[in-house]
């Protein structure tokens, strides 16, 4: 048998590699053959320009599938919509300071207006993208984290979540809320990515493939943040640090490529709408550049890097203690729930009141917007003048940090702290937002505070060689803005970044060590923040190896491997099936020689055992019998009694040697010879209809249709609806009576699940990943993460002795890394997690049903796909 | 057999691991117990202090196998090497000057002394790297390259390489000749990285740990660039373009931690050597920050990147070209081989002559260090003054490039042409050297050449806004710089390594944009300078997949995998092991079940089986028949006569036990119980002497023993010789006689070969990695290098139908990347790549050895290491 079956299946292959190739070729040939029609047919008239136009054509089409274009394309695409964001973003602010402005005279009205504004925005942002794409609140970056894992997330890269994403960013951005635009671009341009290579597939095939398309994703998250920031190469490297594991170096001229040619066309736009003279950075800087620090300034620097990093562990801390004291105040949580836009709307009044200028606002330079506040904290003059010019003129936006009662470092610490707890609850907010500009402000306000310390401690500058230096607080503040982004992200580029936005450079080593610094001491404390959420939202994840763990190298994968292995075997029959499929909850499953042997064979989806199943118990297979045992019958009685109207048992005849044809078009035999390949197969809703036509049954065995029911669903999610022939299909088997009862149904089921599995139709992965047992957890976490699995087989020698899935592996890395107060798993469902359901949700459901139709209620129709919508 | 088999290997893993687990629990409760000694030794007189120092000690040594100590000792250790070497090339080429400076009463003692000592340097550095260290010649990126690919390349990362390379390398920049250090500093980096390793195991077990090796190396890579530059950022990036085709994103802090500690002392040391003010960059320039290009000189760029793209690529190929004409002159090559200093000094009398200054250097600024001119070039006042000022000063080094007679653009032009070949003919001398930063240059000067040009044709700038801003020619020579240096090694970081050099980050997007123009162009026309070198001395790699060609998604493993693979069976005989050993020439031997089958189980070493061989025919085993034959004899004759001297025999016998414990100690015996791991027995060269005793025999099985010498040679080439120990235990082995004649030998040879072979003592490898045979090219591709593998087996539901090896995968991908010119595949095996003995040499040594065995001549002795050292 196994012999048999193994070179059946080799030889299978081999066919049908050969009989792609050959239409490929045939297809590339009579593409050839129309071109010279085409040219046969015209050739009395300028037939040379015909040529030159076909030629054209498919030189041009050909091309298409280049990457270049496809990443030229997606640049200039990003460029415009950041452009046009960032445009809107700038009306609706500087809408809301006319409307400030021009209410001067009353103060409450001037607070209604200053309130009302961002309440309205934020509403409507969080109303819009509830009710057109959930998927679109929030960062991103976290979903695309475990995307490019190769973990596909429902609905992730849509057209709706496009348009709900760009739309939503713009409103929150533009409410003056303590909220960021990198996150969410680099969500946004994976869309943009994703749905430019639906498109571009109409012209070439070569947008189909799975590898290159994760490779674009890749490529887009760079181009998001470059052109974010207009900072292609730390757009490069963040995307990097902040999406991958393991990097493939060939996918680094694209990620260049394309975040280079969009950070200069959204630079070019700027120059074209006259809004600059030439490409500049962003936030230009003009730090003198033959002095840019003393040697001796660099411990200052230093703490600024280990307090940013103590700051930023904070930041995530208190954002993901604010999501879980929402989540586990049940009454609150009920009320917010019931009421989604009540959370966005408080939040956002409490933070604008604080921040109303006249009120406690003068304080905290309440009146600048993010992009303001940056500026000015990244001005090159110095606040704190001591001494020679204590009336320093605050020029432009700085006068908003001069109060004539209170010092500039007050305002200073009053700034950083109120933003600091704004920020994290800010980020809470259900509408699609990042955080990475706000805590890139609060850095800077930090750095700054430092700076000016420093400058009214030392209003000479430190250097005692005769030339004074005085210090330049601005500095502290680039210093500061990178090491607090750094922090909260985990990331090392956000040096690059900050270099790329003040376009300057002078100040690398203070930069750099303050970075390391505040990431060494954010790491060991926090997960990052995008790490955090992937944990909140329950995303399948796999954490990093951090600083040195070296006990990891002694843990090997035998000691925290599965034994209990669900296999099937070769010559298992389908109730073996039925009873795996019903208890483990694992998407593969192993196949194995004989229980005896355990070698492993390869592996083979749940979705396949599923329809295997449902194809041996369906409604059409039984339908099939029916007409045998008719047929049967019919000859004993014909044998019988021979005296029947004629015309009528013709008629009879026919209509069941139509419906035979019919049957044997669109479902496969029982036990055929070797087909197509068998995706579409899956896709078919074929049994979806059924329960409601026997809807109590006392035995065990009827109730797999109802498991198929459910099996079938989370296939039909994709597709709205069964397609229409496959419908009129079942309708026409209608014209069969169905007339078994329920107890011959419940016989012949169990008589069906008594046979031998027959794997010829199965799609099996004959090389599942195998370990072997005394492979390091660190080499198996490398290995996990390189090549994105989700399990791996453990053999000896061919012999399946367990299996490690990615939860083993979470459970060993976090066991022997985590020190404190990491290990958050909330209890409570998310209302910001939709879209994602785990399969430990679907197993439960499998039960509840299962439940329900043994205590033999009605059950209805499309039950799961009704309760994921209420999910929503 | 088969089930049986199975489940001992399992279980024997099971308890190795166990044993090997308790003592290491063992091991550190008798530390803790014998501190505790310690302690209640010196009970009486401050008990407390010593449990301070004690506990103090173990936290130190506990600490030292943290990451981060030993990356800020690399980052100490390369700072001081850097800034050392630097130091010594700087008063080497003061030297030269002075030496040329004092003698200008006489134009032959100046050009004399111009020429005589860089030759002398060169021909010094040629010989002392030859003598000492042959693997330090040449950049070290290829070989790093390949090292991190996970081939072990002998003696490249040793200490006489290290001196070898340090001394070469600053005799040969010290020489003023057009060679880099960047190259040289990423193999001294990760030399300093092994041999702290190996230094500091001597504290903690951790650093045995390979993968972790191989981690620290790539890290040193970076610090190597970094700390050559003070470009920690470009260090990193750059080190990760070069070098990984994957790259671990857990591995970038360290990268980034190790070389900005290194570029930071690196800095802080010029600082104290009050070389500068303070820390900035190395060459600092000063354009202007408010309006640093217009946007019309867009085109400007583009063409600079275009033509640096296209310069790129005729470096490399001239670069090889050179290296191909010196090999393939049989007549110079023979001379040259021979005096092997010749070349070196040749080459660099032709570049000194040409560069000597009141010759004609004059007209190419040939008195300026690389250094200087790099300085001059990116100077950021215009050289091509038009109109306004014609009689501009040249200050300082810059007046080098003014001549009376020659306009500035011709003297930029001959500078460019004539160090351009002088680049690729000098970095062909076999000192340590690298080529970034003469390309680096060429390119700067080309840049700056364009700048001018532009300067000349617009002299109030292009700008029509009212305010003149005139070109930066210093400017484009940045623009040039990264773009020609970008062209030549395929890296688009080069852009970051020039932000970082001149400590401005204005030019961001021209560079961006000239750097992947240049990569573009350079990548369709060349291979990269280090893969052409990885080329040119066969070392083993995978070339890229690389700009989008995407008929690789097409190609899958079945159309090139090689079908007729060499496999062994669960039952075979020796016969066959030594059949299959003989004919093929893999590093490893598939094992399957059966003939019939074909199911994989696993795969086998070579050198396993061939120490397998050597246990069943060799000596020891021979000299154990002998003595059981001897033993049956006796006791045959003691049955027939009893009446021998009773103490002589005694004696024998005695001995003979003696023999067989010690054999039993040293040899595992034929068929025991599973042991220890084989990995020691290896190494174990037991045949080795064996040749000179039967030289001569016709029959074709007693050669094996000579396949053994051979076999076991490689093994010792890493040793010096056999351990003292097994020398005398062979030694030993003479008290009993070897009797048996050739003929005897060759019967029981015979016999034995006939047994079925023994597994139990071989390690197995039992999940080798697996593909199927519809895997694309594309994701082989990626699983190869992302998993560093050799060979992947190509299987059908565990049934093994072919293998794929590196060779067929660079053979594939040539085939379809390649465009024109590129299969280098020299013929002549190159005086410079010494130390890497390709796997097809063996087997030609192998055949030759068989050969001659055959015509009976007399096999020599260590005759492999011995053509191994004549090969150096």
């Amino acid at each position: 048998m196994y012999g048999r079956y193994t070179q059946e299946l080799g030889v299978y292959a081999k066919e049908e590699a050969a009989r792609l190739r050959e239409s490929g070729q045939r297809r590339s040939v009579t593409e050839r053959s129309r071109a010279l029609d085409l040219l046969e047919y015209d050739k009395g008239r300028c037939a040379k320009c015909r040529i030159c136009t076909v030629r054209c054509q498919k030189f041009l089409i050909s091309r298409v599938g280049e990457d270049w274009i496809f990443l030229i394309l997606l640049g200039l695409l990003m460029a415009l919509v950041s452009w046009v964001v960032d445009f809107c973003i700038a009306i609706c602010l500087q809408a809301q300071k006319w409307m400030y402005g021009g209410l001067d005279s009353n103060v409450f009205l001037q607070y209604l207006a200053w309130v009302t504004y961002p309440v309205v925005l934020i509403t409507f942002s969080a109303g819009f993208t509830q009710i057109l794409a959930p998927q679109a609140v929030g960062s991103g970056i976290p979903e695309m984290k475990t995307i490019l894992r190769g973990v596909v997330l429902k609905e992730y890269l849509t057209f709706k979540t496009f348009v709900a994403k760009v739309i939503g960013l713009t409103c929150a951005l533009g409410s003056g809320m303590p909220l960021g635009k990198e996150g969410p671009f680099v969500h946004i341009a994976s869309l943009c990515a994703a749905l430019l290579s639906k498109f571009m597939s109409l012209f070439g095939g070569i947008y189909e493939n799975e590898s290159r398309n994760i490779e674009m994703l890749a490529a887009a998250c760079a181009v998001g943040v470059g052109c974010c920031f207009a900072a292609p190469i730390g757009g490069v490297l963040f995307s990097i640090e902040v999406t991958s594991t393991f990097f493939a170096v060939r996918n680094y001229w694209r990620g260049f490529f394309a975040a280079t040619f969009s950070a200069f066309i959204f630079r070019v736009l700027a120059v074209w709408n006259r809004d600059e003279e030439t490409i500049t950075a962003l936030f230009k800087t003009r730090f003198r550049l033959d002095f840019p620090f003393d040697l001796q300034e660099l411990p200052a620097f230093a703490v600024i890097g280990i307090a940013s990093g103590f700051g930023g562990a904070l930041f995530v801390y208190l954002n993901r203690l604010i999501v879980q004291f929402i989540r586990k105040q049940k009454a609150i949580n009920r009320f917010l729930m019931k009421k989604r836009l009540l959370y966005p709307a408080l939040v956002t009044l409490l933070v604008s009141t604080l921040t109303f200028p006249p009120g406690f606002g003068q304080f905290m330079a309440g009146k600048l917007t993010q992009k303001e506040s940056l500026v000015t904290l990244l001005d090159n003059r110095t606040w704190a003048k001591q001494g020679i010019a204590e009336e320093f003129d605050y020029i432009g936006h700085s006068q908003a940090w001069k109060h004539p009662q209170v010092n500039v470092f007050v305002t200073l610490v009053l700034f950083i702290v109120m933003k600091f707890w704004m920020s994290a609850l800010a980020t809470t907010i259900p509408v699609p937002c990042g955080a990475f500009m706000p805590v890139f402000v609060i850095g800077a306000a930090f750095g700054r505070l430092v700076g000016e310390s420093m400058a009214a401690w030392f209003p000479d500058g430190i250097n005692t060689d005769g030339t004074i230096y005085p210090i330049v607080p601005g500095g502290y503040a680039v210093v500061g803005a990178a090491a607090l982004s750094g922090a909260v992200t985990h990331t090392v580029s956000t040096a690059v970044i900050v270099f790329e936005l003040t376009g300057q450079i002078s100040h690398i080593l203070p930069v750099m060590i303050a970075v390391i610094l505040a990431n060494a001491v954010a790491q060991s404390l926090q997960p990052s923040l995008y790490d955090s959420i992937i944990r909140i939202k329950k995303l399948p994840y796999l954490p990093e190896l951090g600083w040195g763990h070296h006990e990891k190298y002694n843990i090997r994968v035998e000691d925290i491997m599965v034994r209990d292995v669900r296999y099937i075997t070769l010559n298992c029959c389908y109730r073996d099936l039925h009873n795996v499929l019903l208890t483990g909850h694992l998407k593969t499953l192993a196949l194995v020689e004989s229980a005896e042997s355990m070698i492993l064979l390869g592996s083979i989806e749940r979705a396949q055992l599923q329809s295997l199943l449902s194809q041996q118990l369906g409604r059409p297979r039984r339908l099939e019998y029916i007409r045998e045992r008719a047929a049967a019958e019919k000859k004993r009685l014909s044998v019988v009694s021979n005296t029947g109207s004629e015309d009528g048992s013709q008629r009879t005849s026919q209509e069941v040697r139509f419906q035979i044809s019919t049957e044997e078009s669109s479902f496969s035999p029982t036990r055929p010879t070797p087909q197509k390949p068998l995706k579409p197969a899956l896709k078919r809703p074929s049994v979806v209809e059924r329960p409601t036509e026997i809807p109590t049954s006392p035995h065990d065995n009827s109730g797999i249709a109802l498991k198929n029911l459910f099996c079938a669903s989370p296939d039909t999610e994709g597709m709205e609806e069964p397609p229409a022939n496959l419908k009129s299909l079942l309708g026409d088997d209608g014209d069969v009576e169905d007339d078994m009862t329920i107890r011959e149904i419940a016989e012949w089921e169990e008589n069906q699940l008594d046979e031998q599995v027959n794997f010829n139709n199965c799609k099996i992965d004959p090389a599942p990943f195998q370990l072997v047992e005394r492979t390091s957890l660190h080499k198996t976490h490398t290995i996990f993460s390189l090549l994105g699995l989700d399990h791996a087989y453990v053999t000896s020698i061919g012999r399946l002795i367990g299996v490690v899935s990615l939860k083993e592996l979470r459970k060993a890395i976090e066991g022997s890394v985590t020190v404190k107060g990491v290990k958050v798993r909330p209890p409570l469902a998310s209302f910001r997690d939709s879209g994602t359901s785990s399969s430990e949700n679907e197993v439960t459901e499998l039960h509840k049903l299962w439940d329900r139709h043994k205590s033999m209620s009605l059950p209805r129709e499309h039950t799961p796909s009704e309760s994921d919508e209420k999910s929503q």
